[in-house]
């Protein structure tokens, strides 16, 4: 049983301050300060070049990999870190159109993260230019899987308003159909259970700062199925990627496995970090944190549309259908966040009209989710977000 | 005039070392510990999501670009930072590919990095079928630039001798011929004056482990021609290039100049590494360095031809023709390599049989070479690297 006493306790969150951004930024684990420290001071400062070798960084990717593959579903040897994620979405919808060549649609909706689509986008001009981008709405996904596509292209978990796609029951709709699936688990990793593995997705990738806490800008990681891997040829071959990178060969040979998806030399300080991140899941098994957070979810809910009748739930009542944020519409939701932020209750808003709250039994309990609504419902009824200096646009991610 | 001996003190070397592989991973600079660690406790553990804007996360690209711009003779507003080199080769070949359409053929050369040849395979065998990448040796490239080539892409500074091309002639060549170039700075930015604008470079790109220290893997960066920019078409869209990133608009729309080279969310704990780092070039002229390096090789070469002469000059002789580095072949190279690392003189091995040695005055002296010559001629001279201890290979970048 997962003590969530105990992870609470390996987070650094402000005083006054209650975090329901982490599905934007996860907060700070206590761990990474020093484990950043020692890696530039001891690793970088005394090994020097050594330290490729003497204390690991050249096997990272790899190994980071596989602990993050513990809460996806993904076995060992099957996912590796690197990049950004729009970059892991290049070379897994690359070599997914490579893999299937008879087809000629991706197929998207307008629920992924845009992101996804423009790298899609770019890929389709360049690289694919015979192919097409179809986008449906979340909903129209499962009849639009039919004989033309080639991959299904979705994130598990809807950025702004928590849907979930049911993975397992999509990725074998299109494998009858002949077509693959890449999966991006932006808002899944670490949030929910995920099984890669079970459900047979082909290729998925996902960021790590979000709810694996890995810091602003933490690499990303991508998984691609066993069956498929040795038969993956790269279209971002870098010499990370290649069988024997310091051969220096002038003709690139694909690496074993997943080794191939590496690209460029490792970001070894974020690896750092991330690594430390990454010891709050030790002893934290998927379906605590899943039932723990459906709880603060549904406990939420009931208190917000108690108390801010205004605001509009925008995600998915039934908590099996959703991820693990909660979120909201509302006309002034851009004033009613920064107002919100103001005092304390720190989630984000979505353009047009949405606030988010991402919520993890990781750092919250239902303490923190009473007080918060006893502050919005403050905002609200006050209408304290009518402060013009909330009504000032700025860039937020 | 620069004061070398004020950078050198901005440097943490191991006592017992003389570093001359910076090169290959430049040694910590003092700053770097205390900003790394200042802003992960105080804008990620305190600013939360807010620091994308509280601590200027997200434009920390284009500035420090603008920094390493004055380094590499780039306008201010011409450089970002971002990715790794390999990522950054893509872009920039997919780019200069398409905007010199009706031309099939990349010319590199064998002393160009395996890596930025495998990017180019890579993106042959995917995106741009129907061209060819043309490898010439380093000799050969004027005479094969040609008509028929769309874009010269070569390393300045070979990384295995040290060789210097002539980027200001051949990119007048290029030009002459209706060719673009590429060119990879990573031996070139922080070793050699570099002037982009006066060159008139069309594309360079180039990494900051080396002699920008910014520490192991470390993002890249990527400079495009003000003439150019405002045409490119990202292969590589993501969302961080688009012109409203955070319109979430779900068609692409690049953004304005360089901004649209940028691809995922940045790495700010790297970035606010790399920052630090360049502190130490604050008062210091590349012109400077560049002599100051050119008589720390010549010492080094009068004295290694004495003292050691089983070792033959791989570098060229000539000052003006060669990068910061000196390097030199041996059969038995790599256990030479070795025998000297245990001896505290770090410098590095390519295959098949040069050892390397990169020379630096911000934190080298004649002292050092002097030093490192005396180890040297002992290693060679009792051929102490026939210890098989140092015969075993092992993964050295």
């Amino acid at each position: 049983m997962t003590d969530f006493q105990k992870t609470r306790s390996l987070f650094q969150i402000p005083d006054g301050v209650i975090y329901l951004d982490g599905n934007s930024l996860g907060p700070l684990p206590r761990a990474v300060p020093d484990r950043v420290g020692r890696m530039i001071a001891e690793e970088w400062g005394q090994e020097l070049i050594r330290g490729w070798n003497s204390a690991g960084w050249m096997t990272m990717p790899r190994r980071i990999g596989d602990r993050i593959g513990r809460l996806i579903g993904a076995p060992a040897g099957t996912v590796v870190i690197g990049d950004t994620l729009s970059i892991k979405v290049y070379q897994a919808l690359a070599s997914a159109l490579e893999l299937n060549p008879a087809r000629r649609v991706i197929l998207s909706d307008s629920g992924n993260f845009p992101s996804d689509l423009y790298i899609a986008d770019g890929l389709l001009k360049s690289l694919a230019r015979d192919h097409t981008l179809k986008v449906v709405t979340p909903e129209e996904v499962d009849a639009a899987i039919d004989e033309t596509v080639a991959v299904v292209m979705l994130t598990e978990v809807d950025y702004r308003t928590g849907r979930l796609h049911d993975m397992k029951t999509l990725t074998a709709k299109a494998h009858a159909a002949g077509a693959l699936t890449i999966w991006d688990l932006a808002h899944s990793a670490g949030a929910i259970p995920v099984d890669l593995a079970a459900a047979g997705a082909d290729f998925a990738v996902g960021c790590t700062y979000k709810y694996l806490n890995g810091g602003p800008g933490a690499p990303a990681f991508i998984y691609v199925a066993p069956a498929h891997v040795e038969r993956v040829r790269p279209a971002l071959s870098g010499w990370m990627g290649h069988a024997a990178p310091f051969a220096f060969d002038l003709d690139y040979r694909a690496g074993p496995g997943i080794e191939r998806l590496r690209v460029g030399t490792p970001p070894v300080i974020a690896l750092a970090a991330l690594d430390a991140a990454l010891d709050v899941w030790d002893g934290v098994e998927m379906r605590d944190v899943r039932a723990a957070s459906a709880a603060l979810a549904d406990l939420f809910i009931r208190e917000m549309e108690a108390r801010c009748p205004d605001l509009t739930l925008a995600s998915p009542r039934d908590g099996g259908k959703r991820g693990s944020q909660v979120s909201f519409r509302h006309a002034d939701g851009y004033a009613i966040m920064q107002a919100l932020i103001a005092r304390g209750v720190i989630g984000d808003f979505r353009a047009p009209d949405m606030v988010r709250f991402g919520l993890t039994p990781l750092y919250i309990g239902a303490t923190e989710i009473r007080s918060a609504v006893d502050i919005i419902a403050d905002v609200m009824t006050h209408r304290r977000f009518d402060d013009p200096a909330y009504r000032t646009r700025a860039v937020v991610t």
